[in-house]
């Protein structure tokens, strides 16, 4: 287990991290913080089985956000909150947006600007910590030829690329979708292939449970 | 892991088991039947990590329920469908009348009638299936002489002998309450000591997950 | 043309077709009751561009049905309203169930099941009028490997034969969202791949017009 | 066709245009901005029967709105936004208020500040592309001899004399209407004689596109 | 004044009777159960200005109705009430539909039967009580060649000729409107010319008043 | 009829007059702008039966306002409007505070500073119009020594003291509700004896109208 | 104290004594049935100072009830529940109806009625138990001459009456309505005189507690 | 009685006082701004039974506060009010965030802390008036060795010491709910054992009363 007492762990990313956490400032409840979604998950595991920890954690996703829109706000959601450990999931919409709205092109993310971005990410928060996993996107269209397939497992690469440059964690995400699209069709996990769902949410928390040591499953 | 290919694998039980899962026939959509509780959180884990075994969960909590209500709907809610597996969750409102209506006595459950009543389920469900999980009951008051714990804990009694009796998986619920409150308040998983919140209801999962084999914790 | 003066035109199906529309019986007022998707669409132009035929149009779909269910309501959704065209457009849910529940198989509809329920309608029709249109179901994935599209892409096969058979009017739905998917990706149209939105139902209501002569597209 | 590859095409107006339109700056999906009038079914056409071209359609309808708010509006949400093509839909309101609230003379605008204000927006718009659409205004009472249609009437002469002399592409929607009051009464088509419903909004939008060559109808 | 002491009045008729009055028997108290419409301003002068006389009002107006509606309702609604006075204001929509939905014939009301329905209310009614008030129905269309308002005009001139023969009371409400477009349009009292609005509610109720000797007006 | 041709009548007060008339500035409709109270009903008979005048009638009624609320509104709210003609119905939160919030002495108004607040209104007004009209405040209590009741005569007196001085149509409003309670409880009028209600909105309505000669009542 | 260990008390009568209570059936919570009125503050006084004797309160107060409705539902509200101390306060609404509904006579309830439907519910209750308190109903007008308030003494002479007769515990809350109206206005307490309020609702359960010997006022 | 003709009474505090009050400035009715908590109910009494003392009530109350909190806001609400009595109940959420957030360790209040907060209030008030109660925070756990009721306990030792020191009124909640919990468990108080619903509000407010002198108890 990786995790030592008294550390902070802060995950970020987009609507896949937000699902429904309180906006902050809108709610002074310790119980109304976390959302629905897989850091709600990771941290009742971390309470509930690393008691003695003291584990606290962050939930900074943010609906529709961009690369872009989290380097906006990493001084100030990140940096400032002090993290021992940060979780990025992020480049869902850097992708999507070139495919659902191909003529609004002001608000697509090149794959080059999207290397950039995580990499200014990355150095900005070294010097506060090296503890930081990166997660893949992913997009559960199990044909690889698929355009939006190609640019998000273009994004995988970088992210994968970063994680072995930087000695970072790195969770693969995209692997697990496509591992369990063998068996399942995507619409059975998700109608937008992109949003976890109530099964999506439970896999990503695990996975991320399992690669900082707090959990075995039996693949 | 226990369970196979194809299986059918029911929940049963009062709030902590409903959680917010939607009415029987309200709604038609695959996706919104599981509500927030453990059971969509065991459902995620087995899709995610066991895709080509295909099973099939069913979520038949109803909030308020006592042992009483369980055996009215019992050969509607669990029989007629056929399930490979029951896991019962039961008892909690049993003993909560008792202390939080103490003048209504005819919403009292005795710890003999719930034997009996606990006795009733398993003997009628035998005939179909061996797989009965008992979950235990609990309340997280860390006091073992308050008057609801010592009631509460004499249930869990009932549910382990019963398990062992008749060879069903049991999963001490309250043991693993009993472990988390040794190093953080019962305020810290939930206002009122029963309802599992974002906390407890990944516990109960894990712990459910695990008694099948279908993860390992590191504890 | 071929809609001739003071003609009823039947449109029935499943949440495509729906879209909205006031459910039989609780609205009385002759504004609100054909719904915001294509059959609207077909209805504003039957009535702007040929006010004087004074063409009737009834929308009869309703969300998540399958063969199985327009045929249970068939005599009096259908036969009773003794309308002088009938639109079908079904098969999506029969399709997709088998792949977003693969667990549900009591919610399957086989391609046998299938072709015999369309055939069931047309038999039934065929007495009352023999203007019925066709429209083929259609599945928004551009990969005709994914397993979900092979499954549509029968019932477009069975719908396209049954047409040719009877001598029906047939609309390739799946052919037109092809030829769109050469140049836009799915994304762009539709969030899940199945219902139409703002753009898919102006394709469905014109490639219907134009079967009938009412309109000229310039493809 | 008249448009081409890549070109941006603005719809502005009044509550015809506007028709339940995501306000500026409320919504950040690329789904929710083009209401359920006759711009989203023009854009709807455009991307299904021309998705090659990749057009981006703009709808800046307001509600209410007469000649003088889009002039106070023009330049930041027109000329600002570069359009390839404007379609202007305005004059409604300028007539109404004088028929509707003829004691609020404040409100009411007169034939000759509608002819300069719409000489105003032509002005200042040509410099920037010539591609200006002017469709009339018009007034669902089939007796011409009645004062409010009268005055509707001046206007639909303004639009028709100004897109003459500027050589713009005018659709004169109101002899669209006439024509089909020959046939039926204007409660077929809109209970307040002015707000197009949804017959008349595909009437807006299929000559639209029949006056910019993406359809034929059979007039 | 006609009205006498003790006497109960009964309005019934359409939505502009109705006007938002409480469904019977959802409501059991005194203060809820007139609407907004003009049978409240009429209420409120008759217990303002007379109240040693203690009228019962009644409002048993129901939206959408047609005269059909009024006779399968009559007995329960009038009959069985023992009113001293009956107001009749009904054919609105037996002409309407003929207009707003040419296709749906089923729901047209020819004048034939519109006198028919009328006679029958009366015939029914006399035996009962000898004060019936008929108030015509009325089209806010200045022009008298519009088909609809030729229609209207035919059920005016069928009210005015019964209440002739009959020697009821008659309110000539479509003179009273007519007498306002002489001096502004119809948009200023209501934007569907039928629903009487603000304006219109009260021009009903004092023209009543002043029929049953209430109140002069200084026209 | 003392209203002119082209004039503008204001109205002012408190809850009486405002009855749920929107806000200034957030709606801009000119069909929703006065209310459900005798304004709208004032507004409703001089549209009716004095089309040919083009009366102008706005509602600056504001719930819960005493004398010094109006004051200090009076330059922005009143003089800004330039009416021909000023009605003002104010006074009863200066008494009810007094008797309902004993123990809120700050929002007590003395009947020195009512006088006070009076003449301080007329006095800015007069310069601008000599029509104003006064409407005496009321209490529905027939108990003439009821100490609300007394204070409430005190401003009636006040009203009419400064009408008679400053020449001014008064309309006293208590002797007009005294006359109805010889006959009916004032429970059947208005459960706080103060707020209207459907009842006591058409007489305010039809007392002015007869103050301004706009109407004759029987009595 | 003469409430004694173990003993149900009821409360039963109209809106004074419902408050918002849950409908029978509508909640199984036992935290949510008391309403927000005398009955619940009752109940929390009874368990705080006496916890040892596990009193059992009962609401079931109606909403708009007479003494006839009372009647109407006495054997299946009060016999079958069978209560040890019965507490009726009731009467309100039979005079209340005659002053604001004059009209409505079948909703008036004569003086003869009243006590004639007082004596049954007695005599119907006192076989089970001679614990019935009676309180009396009020009207907090302070004119003694008001008829309302002379219809209202009335009663509460009534209730004083049969208190003795059959030696029964009386409250008399107007007596004590008029001690507090000797120092302030009754618009202090209750907007329309009757529902009690913040204020009121203390007053009746601590002059109820006071009658059972459970709390001393230092009048 | 100690309280005095005239005087102004306040309470301040979290949750428990708040209760549902109006905050400051969105109400302006007499009627609506003491919540449903134990200050509403001390101010029925004194209202009800000393109306002739004219005491006025405020309620300060904002739920989750700490001492912290109070301290920010003295000076606006509670100096500026002038008040002649205070009334403090404080401290719940000073020890509760200690055990329900125990890694947010910035919102901890500790015993040091909260000591030289309460000083800091009564010195900063005493200048102004020596009417100071103290009731002390109180957690309606039954087992005096649990860490949270341990820490609670410490804070009403501090209330208690400084009530002597100071010379202030103290009413000691946690005795009282102690005494209650010999004979009920505390889920029939409280479901989380903090907020007193609808029987502790009750004690709350009588020992109040019956600390200054307004009520006796049996006890």
């Amino acid at each position: 287990m990786k995790l030592e007492k008294g550390q902070k762990l802060l995950f970020i990313g987009d609507s896949i991290t937000d699902h429904g956490r309180s906006p902050a400032g809108e709610n002074n409840s310790p119980y109304a913080d976390w959302g629905e979604g897989y850091p709600s998950i990771v941290r009742g595991h971390l309470i509930s089985f690393y008691p003695e920890l003291g584990i606290r954690v962050v939930n900074k996703g943010t609906g529709g956000n961009q690369t872009r829109d989290l380097i906006a706000r990493w001084d100030e959601d990140v940096m400032a909150l002090k993290p021992d450990w940060v979780s990025i999931l992020i480049g869902t919409n850097d992708v999507w947006r070139r495919f659902d709205a191909p003529v609004m092109t002001e608000r697509h993310v090149s794959i080059q600007e999207y290397e950039g971005n995580m990499r200014w990410m990355i150095d900005r928060t070294l010097p506060m910590t090296k503890n930081i996993v990166l997660m893949s996107p992913y997009f559960m269209e199990p044909n690889r030829e698929d355009p939006m397939r190609v640019a998000m497992d273009a994004e995988v690469a970088v992210c994968k690329k970063l994680a072995e440059e930087y000695g970072l964690i790195f969770v693969d995400l995209q692997a697990e979708f496509d591992r369990i699209m063998e068996h399942v069709h995507p619409m059975a996990i998700s109608w937008d292939y992109i949003h976890p769902g109530p099964i999506g949410r439970v896999l990503i928390a695990n996975k991320f449970l399992e690669a900082v040591g707090a959990i075995q499953t039996n693949q």
